[in-house]
């Protein structure tokens, strides 16, 4: 149903792990990088790429690049098509949606260049799954994570790639199969698959797939946009709120700071209100050095397709509190 | 509470992990073994081990050894001393409780041995904790599973550790806290715990340990091991069915074979009455080398706290007409 969802039935197999986080370092590291090589990644993404990749880059060597994007949150294909040009591309990682704005990267055509290359190109969509449709025809490896925008539990994550991937195994252990093998085998997803798997997460994951096939992609991500939208016209309407981001090109998620407040404070004080929101570097500190929020961090606010008028009702009535307390 | 339940409270820290398999990894591949080493492992290990240990020999070179046994169950102290005399260990890995026969190894003196020569100590206890009481004083890392013997749900395991280990990060991402960092924390847990934690599956895990604790660790071994005697007295009064293993000294546990039926075939005839069982090599192949069921592996029966008088009665009826059949 995942590779329903995705549009790769039969090229495609499905690799389920605990987390998102394990799907991207048994990505990662179970790539044959060189020191020779130049790996790209976006200025957008989160400690469980960029931790991953300065530990490869101090064992292996290799030189790691940002893809370039303008001030405005634009990427010009063909800067990046010069840069590419400058240094090949061995690696091409890039998360879908910036899990601190909310920006959406124009994947498919940075690894359309990429492919000119012949780099591997990650996806990590741990924030756009289910919501963002995307074509994967120069993308071999994309992450899920089912507990986000899948609207499923925690415990369940994983990745697509193609059938004929020769990624190398990275948890080792027993496979319920193939079991007097001295290596994990060398089928997918068994090469990944190590240890019990979590069935009743992947059973959640599995009706909520069924909920989302039910209602359609473009209707989910067609009722987040108003939810973004209505998000966005009321926080932008106080002058003690200040916006990062692109409001025209992003999904689900608004950073911002409150005037005279740590994003922590903030924090706090809506949480009294019965309003949760994330604050400070959310796992992912060279989105804040890019947006200047650096390392203060900012006040994350997060629609779905289940917020609903009482909610923005009642973050609108907290909202005029504050701002009469400031 | 599962520090209380391994008498560590003070010393030792707990690691949440996915699986078992993560946390063996993490501990395995975390530290610092070199090509001069030589590795303990006993001859129950399952994949989770003996996987990471191969690939590990492999790229560093050390040398694996078996702990000795004798052909009848008994580890001989003395023996292992010459062994570790012999070639000094390094590192010492044991499974707590055998998934394949349930042997109980005395992993508290060969711990205790291993010291001796300052060895690290690894135990398994995916098998073991919260039935068998483990006194950790020579021990540096204690495997757990939540939804095996603590009787919680899937997607939780973890290892305990010293306060002070100096164990290697292995899965790397974001931890929520000190997010600037390009490496991971330095603090334990957060050193090992990189994204989103399984909240829900902990959850589950607190409420079994504190049902655990309501009724006691020597209770609740007591009947496990009523139990385990009531199963034993049935499997034992066939004459098709040969069993492996030593039964004073096992928990939960009881491999056997039924005579001109393959261990898959037993175990899809059982499963027509009812009775769950797993057949085959339960990723432990070097556990069925030493019994001789290599590579037909055996039928593995397993009671546990709540096993009843009825489901042992349906055990005895189903291989009464089994009996027949032959």
């Amino acid at each position: 149903m995942l590779l329903d969802l995705l549009h790769c039935n039969g090229l495609y197999e499905t690799v389920f792990m605990p987390s998102a986080t394990i799907a991207l370092n048994t990505i990662l590291r179970g790539l044959n990088l060189s020191k020779t090589d130049t790996v790209y990644i976006s200025h957008f993404e989160h400690n469980s790429v960029t931790r991953v990749l300065y530990y490869l880059q101090k064992t292996i060597g290799f030189k790691l690049e940002y893809i370039e994007v303008t001030d405005n949150f634009k990427y010009d294909l063909d800067a990046i098509k010069r840069q590419f040009i400058n240094n090949k591309p061995a690696l091409v990682v890039m998360s879908h949606v910036s899990n601190v704005c909310g920006l959406i990267a124009p994947v498919e055509d940075i690894a359309k260049l990429a492919k000119g290359f012949e780099a591997v190109t990650v996806v990590d969509g741990a924030q756009a799954c289910g919501v963002i449709d995307i074509n994967l025809q120069n993308i071999d490896y994309y992450v899920f994570a089912g507990h986000k925008t899948l609207l499923g539990p925690f415990g369940v994550a994983g990745f697509v790639c193609r059938k004929n991937s020769s990624l190398k195994s990275f948890v080792l252990g027993g496979t319920g199969v193939d079991s007097a093998n001295k290596e994990m085998p060398s089928t997918i997803p068994e090469r990944f698959e190590a240890g019990s798997q979590n069935l009743m997460a992947i059973a959640g994951l599995n009706y909520s797939l069924k909920w989302r096939n039910s209602i359609g992609i473009k209707s989910i991500h067609e009722k987040e946009k108003k939810n973004y939208d209505s998000l966005y016209a009321i926080l932008s309407a106080y002058d003690f709120i200040k916006i990062y981001g692109d409001k025209e090109n992003s999904s689900a998620i608004i950073s911002c700071n409150f005037k005279d407040y740590s994003s922590d404070e903030a924090g706090r004080i809506l949480n009294n209100y019965g309003i949760a929101v994330r604050t400070g570097l959310q796992c992912a500190p060279d989105a804040h050095r890019f947006l200047g929020t650096f390392p203060e961090g900012t006040v994350r606010f997060s629609i779905s397709y289940f917020t609903n008028e009482d909610d923005l009702k009642n973050l609108k009535s907290a909202l005029d509190e504050i701002e009469e307390q400031l």
